[in-house]
């Protein structure tokens, strides 16, 4: 379970379209910040810190063996802002139907000609 | 469909408290700029402002009539967002339920003793 006060960081971290494009490469494999990095022209320094916004919210983690530090994803990352967005949609949605209900009997309560 | 560059957008619009608690609000009910502003001690060009950012980014809708402006929510608003963490969590589950394969086969071929 994702602590509340931690919504706002992830959306901050996903708000940059570089955290979410290493984020979609973290989930197909684990990498290690060279190969993470080698895809882009910003420096290496500017992936690392990338890198641990993208790990401060809990989104990735990793880990140094030797010299080599590897990112993995954190499975159920998005959690907790996937099941706010789902009862946000879910609201939504039962008042629309509630509308919709209450349109459907007012059409039907019209006296027919 | 959401344009893919609105997700920035989004996401930035999210990252802020007020914001998601005004997107709460109103996915409950249709209110007035007055009613969204009346729980908070900020200036009401502050809640104007943001309620252009949750309008500017397709999460809501607003109308005036006469000296009244009320604003509503954005039927799937939300939906490119949810769509793209629906995407990278089954990519990271997929991936880990093959890992759980790969290791329960290891595991089978195992000699026993």
């Amino acid at each position: 379970m994702l602590k509340h006060s931690n919504i706002d960081a992830i959306l901050k971290a996903l708000a940059e379209p570089t955290r979410r494009e290493i984020l979609e490469r973290l989930s197909r494999a684990p990498a290690s910040v060279s190969d993470i990095a080698a895809p882009y022209k910003m420096s290496l320094a500017a992936i690392v810190q990338h890198l641990q916004v993208l790990e401060e919210c809990g989104l990735i983690k990793s880990e140094k063996i030797g010299r080599v530090r590897t990112c993995r994803i954190e499975p159920g990352g998005l959690d907790g802002l996937s099941e706010w967005i789902g009862r946000t949609r879910t609201t939504t949605e039962k008042r629309l139907d509630r509308l919709g209900d209450l349109l459907s009997e007012m059409d039907g309560d019209e006296p027919t000609k």
